[in-house]
């Protein structure tokens, strides 16, 4: 049978994974696309670690440069994470005319412009799918699948993480750092978790989703970014009093000509197939023109959901490999040039508002007020009764309407001497 | 822009709906894969009737094979369905070097071995993404997306007219025949139903799930295949009352060397991903060893949904002959020489059983013996008060055991003077 030889560019988790999917499986592979996927070089700056895989010494080096101009490494597997040295390395492959398949969301979402342009020009594919939705083959989907749709939007819950936290926060009624301290003990969140909570890693991931679904380089600093840091327990409790739960979302949206890409927590109606996705589940939902809305669910993090798409996009390299089909299937088409990210300003939502008022005769009516002023109706008020303090906290739900109004009005209404703290917004998805 | 020429034969529902899907999106296609489809010819015995889409009457034509000869097709679309006319213009492109784009599950569930083998031999594809799902990607995703999984499980919801009539069954608490009548008069069932009622349909997906993920050609005679038409709205309360669901589920399950592949009416958890999935939808859950459990959720059939799906194949097929890559990716995979579907005798399950019973002391115990001499054990028995009759329904729940002991242990109990009717016995996927 073919053999096609890979060089892997980080010996970390998911790469330890891949090296584990490619010895239980190469012949299954093997069996049914008839060429034989075999890993030359393994390349890291860590050798001496045990990472509960066994692999021939001989094929372990620190140096990744060599192991990109070996020639008898055809695709090269980047997964070393970071955005410097992987940015070299994987420029580096392609220059050498080498397909590079990677995960790393950040290089994408960054520098993706400069490195498809240059796949392009060197006429060598670069393979992402395990960048967004860890074992769920949604960039396949889009790219692939749903080729011949026009999408209206996707919605989708990609951090693994976040969901873990926001699943706890429900289950248990902890409070955010509770929740938190669990997902790190539990290895599911990392010592360092900002990339995480504060939604960096979901923006890469919409980065890449938009970027893919409407043929223009969506700029990272173009995407509207909250974490879930400031959520409470509190918010939590209410939005389930009120028929929602809270996810934090991509969100990606045609409107016009323009296209809405935002990151934020959001409440979802209790009955809608997103609100049921828990714990480090993933779910993207995608809705086409043609097709409607599909979905795609499953462990969207960890060694071997990862690895199994990195393996996917390693045999579809070896298949253009072997027919010679290099950019067959552009990855990242690049054809919108006059598209553009709305500006968050005139996004228009739905709104949940928890203020923190004083209890007292009138005040409701002068947030309302306010509210109105900026063409805000108010669809739902929900008060909780507290037993200590003075500012109590009232719930409202909005009608639709632009972000622009909400600053003003939240502005004005924060200056008003009966409000106790900021208010707390989060955006509805209906 | 290079162009392809399109050869679609079948102006039917699905037809008319590839032809609408490529006038509205043709350009953006262009745009995302760099090579334009072009619609030449559409051949039907019909060619009056109104589609509700505009075509010139040049390209409109009632012979089929002049079709396939033109040189300037390069892509033939069987959408004409059936096995017979369908099956000579298949091969007959084939054998030409055309690659063909089809969604005839019937036609490949009984004669893909022939048609994949004459493929092969003309190193030509044939595409079948639209046969499983509609407008959801899971044939894409089990060929390319997981690839590198070993995979355990498949079970899927692949009929919206069954799942749109036990969808309200349950709701409105209906009869099967009231449910069916109504399908009928909204469009969702066909005046004969019986190829989607009967499982039918649901067993040609089955057939091409398994033969794609394990790798030989599954017959459609070895599916174990039974419908909806004796479930009763009793059994589907009584379902719900034990925490239950029941869809028509295709599982496709690896049991050692053996594979399991059945289709029939199935109490799903209340709380399990499939048990949600109402009305028309589809969702397919793929068990790998590296991804573990993916959904795929949608639209399982309809005009739109079904073109969706269409024309990513035939986009496929674009890239194919524009990189001179046929046989790229292979169909169908043929590598698993010594697997073989499990016998159903061997199929070990747990069930749901409704027995009729009279209503007096010791009847239990007999049954219970009876079950218990074939090791059939009793996990929870529920009894339906009746107001009439001296027959009465008892359900019982019992623990996982072989078909064999099932068949063995119910044609023991219906010789007993006790019993009134057939007992209905439906098998629980946990």
């Amino acid at each position: 049978m073919k053999e096609v030889g890979l060089g892997l560019l980080g010996f970390g988790t998911v790469g330890a994974g891949v090296v584990r999917g490619l010895q239980t499986n190469t012949e299954l592979i093997g069996n049914r696309v008839g060429i034989l996927p075999v890993l030359k070089w393994i390349a890291d700056v860590d050798l001496d670690r045990d990472r509960g895989v066994s692999v021939p010494t001989a094929i372990l080096t620190r140096d990744a440069w060599s192991v990109i101009k070996d020639p008898a490494i055809q695709v090269v597997i980047e997964l070393i994470g970071g955005t410097r040295v992987a940015r070299d390395l994987v420029k580096g492959a392609l220059e050498l005319g080498k397909p590079v398949v990677t995960a790393n969301k950040a290089l994408l979402a960054q520098y993706g412009a400069e490195i498809f342009a240059l796949a392009r020009k060197r006429n060598v594919d670069v393979y992402f799918g395990a960048s967004v939705g860890g074992g769920i083959p949604v960039i396949r989907a889009l790219r692939d699948g749903l080729v011949g749709n026009r999408i209206e939007r996707i919605r989708g819950i990609l951090n693994g993480t976040c969901n873990y936290i926001l699943t706890r926060m429900e289950r248990e009624q902890m409070p955010f750092e509770g929740a938190l301290k669990e997902a790190q003990n539990g290895g599911y969140a990392e010592q360092d978790p900002s990339l995480d909570i504060d939604g960096i890693d979901t923006s890469h991931k919409a980065v890449l989703l938009a970027s893919l679904a409407y043929g223009f380089h969506v700029p990272l600093a173009a995407v509207h970014t909250e974490g879930i840091r400031r959520l409470s327990d509190l918010d939590i409790r209410c939005a389930r009093e009120l028929g929602y739960r809270i996810k934090l979302l991509a969100v990606i949206k045609r409107v016009g000509t323009e296209i809405e890409v935002r990151v934020h927590p959001t409440l979802i109606p209790l009955d809608h197939m997103l609100a049921s996705v828990d714990g480090v589940f993933n779910a993207i939902l995608v809705q086409g023109d043609l097709t409607g809305e599909t979905l795609y669910y499953g462990r969207g993090a960890g060694q071997s959901p990862t690895a199994s798409t990195v393996i996917a996009d390693v045999v579809d390299a070896l298949q253009n490999l072997d027919a010679s089909s290099a950019q067959r299937a552009p990855a990242m088409p690049n054809y919108s040039g006059q598209a553009r990210v709305r500006a968050m300003r005139d996004v228009k939502t739905r709104c949940y508002l928890r203020l923190s008022l004083l209890d007292q005769a009138g005040v409701l009516a002068r947030i309302a007020a306010l509210l109105g002023e900026q063409d805000i109706s108010i669809a739902s008020v929900l008060q909780k009764e507290v037993h200590s303090g003075e500012y109590v906290p009232v719930v409202m739900v909005t009608h639709a309407a632009e972000e622009y109004r909400f600053e003003t009005a939240l502005k004005q209404i924060e200056a008003l001497d009966v409000v106790g703290a900021p208010t707390l917004r989060i955006r509805i998805e209906d």
